[in-house]
């Protein structure tokens, strides 16, 4: 689980993929590039992901990355060196940040748990990344910033994350100031749920997502749709929604196979296991 | 204020009220089934804040429970029984969630604080049934879970009461996990207010209610329905609102007589004394 | 940067204003009177705002406080002494909470960011008026409280910036009871960011204001309103409105000087400098 040499082969996969059991792990390796969010990583995420909604053998990811840094956002030179187009980058930029902010989504939509596994600094689309995620696993030495400010261009496709993960006068100091917010903090506030000796996040981030993929995957499917839908709704709308969910839940066999073995003591069997 | 012995008699009340001074303590009483909601006690407690709604002599709620856990949600034999109706159950379940949904949208609206005394573990709906009053006290060894992930069942209506107690990421970890949060914890993250010696959290929670109970009635009332109006507003439209209610709030009787004191320094009496 | 004396002469203004650099520093300065939001205090402060939103010669602005309280909210003997009007008070009481929102959310939508400075309690509009803020820093003796339900007046205005800082139970519980919260508890709820040594406040919101003075007005601007604006959005509206503002941000000068410095490892210069 050691971070390879930053000198990658120019031919190697810039996203990594394999599988620990029943959870996929998606490794961003583009070390010497901090991992940044090029368009075709974006876009190779944005596949992975859109593979993994509809492969059952897949239970839960796990988005980690290989290298010192986690994430560093946007790759600045893409970005720079389409100002030279015809319209000075306006298409170019509009069509990644739409990208970006499509794959950001796919995460929060797809129909089963993401576990972010930070291993060193996530910065702007970086932390983006780890606030999209459902949960996040981060070393000690990990940290997290929203910087855009320092160089002109303001984190605001990393707020909308960010702003839904922690409150708004820590959101605000992040996106205000640029500075890094240290791991043990992020938990505090909210922005990861686990910090972890360095050099363990990966394995406590693939355990994570093993433990969310041993419950039923048509209820966690459920159950994460229904946490993101009635979170934008009125209280009264919201339990009007949910207790819909839950009387489907009922009506499940996963839930009377779980409640048969609860009350008799045993060990459910899930249907798609 | 000690537990009484599990074997209560089967025509023990389900719901013990008493009054503490002017503190109505409603006590859920089914400790052998560690106070799951059955329809019959969610139709109880409903029907008890109801009265409470009404009764001028009445100023506050503490929701207590006797027994060493606080409220393990719904009542699962009571749910798997009706699996055997013509409609597999789907009438009733419908009922009960809607019933139990009304029954804490009823503490959202009652117009009086209500303060959650929370001795032992609180899970499900016994979890949102804390996160659903206005204030909690937990003993130090309470503990609290969303674990329907655990039997096929997801937590889906406690997690609108949670995901409005609790930031993203951690209410995430509670309903995908299914993993209790020790009471301090849940201090730290919003669940509870206070956290106090074990033996004592009723006591507390009830000087807790007193304590508000001894503020004017007519503003308690004004402002918890204001708070959480206001909650789900536009800050523009917070602010028109709220305006509006502080401009009634200061031509009520009330206002007249606490300002008035304040300024005399001297101990004001509200009218519903 | 002592506190002067509470005998400030009758004809001293009620709102200093002086620089520190690129930064306002706005001083309420009615010790005596515990720097209550007297009608005059507020509209001084709306115009102070007003004037500094198109003045390009401000980059920041700190809210300070003269003596020992920070701000104890609205001014009781003003508020009382229009009760003997024709209308009992009524439409004094409309205009004043109108004025007094009105000029919250200025601070709010201000383009520049705003940091207060809190050496003392902060009370009632007092502690909306830091709740508005985007930022503030607390001297370890800085307290909050809302305690307008003491004298029937409840917090209704202050409780719309508070509930935005600060989880529910959180806010109900300094609502309801009206108790105060300390700097360092403040700081863990989300209501301040940075706690320091007394008397070391000023100075302390004076560098962090001017650490944000130092980064591209045109970005903060943009970030500033671009984070309150999408904080009222669902989720899929918020990333397709920031595309479009991250898309304008990337074509704007101060991006591309701000990334080319950054890729040539100089200094940028923003535009306004």
């Amino acid at each position: 689980m050691s971070a390879p040499a930053l000198a990658t082969p120019a031919d190697a996969p810039i996203l990594l993929r394999e599988m620990a059991g029943p959870v996929a792990v998606l490794t961003l390796n583009r070390p010497a590039q901090r991992n940044s969010l090029s368009e075709a990583l974006i876009a190779e995420l944005h596949q992975a992901l859109a593979g993994i909604a509809s492969d059952k053998a897949v239970r839960a990811v796990v988005i980690a990355a290989h290298g010192p840094a986690f994430c560093a956002g946007h790759d600045l030179k893409e970005l720079t060196a389409r100002r030279s187009d015809a319209d000075l980058g306006r298409a170019f930029f509009a069509r990644l940040m739409s990208a970006c902010s499509a794959m950001m989504q796919a995460i929060v939509h797809l129909p089963k748990p993401v576990v972010a596994s930070v291993q060193g600094i996530a910065t702007a689309a970086g932390c983006q990344l780890v606030a999209s995620c459902d949960l996040a696993v981060a070393s000690e030495h990990a940290s997290f910033a929203t910087p855009g400010v320092d160089i002109g261009l303001f984190c605001s496709t990393p707020m909308v994350a960010l702003s839904r993960n922690v409150s708004r006068k820590q959101a605000m100091e992040m996106l205000l100031t640029g500075e890094p917010v240290p791991a043990e903090r992020a938990r505090e506030i909210g922005l990861v749920n686990r910090v972890v000796t360095a050099g363990t996040e990966r394995d406590a981030a693939i355990a994570l997502a093993q433990q969310v993929a041993r419950k039923s995957a048509y209820t966690v499917k459920l159950g994460k749709e229904a946490f993101y839908r009635q979170a934008e709704m009125s209280l009264a709308d919201a339990y009007q929604y949910a207790a819909k969910v839950m009387t489907e839940n009922m009506l499940a066999r996963d839930a009377e196979e779980g409640i048969g073995a609860f009350i008799e003591k045993r060990t459910p069997t899930w249907r798609d296991e």
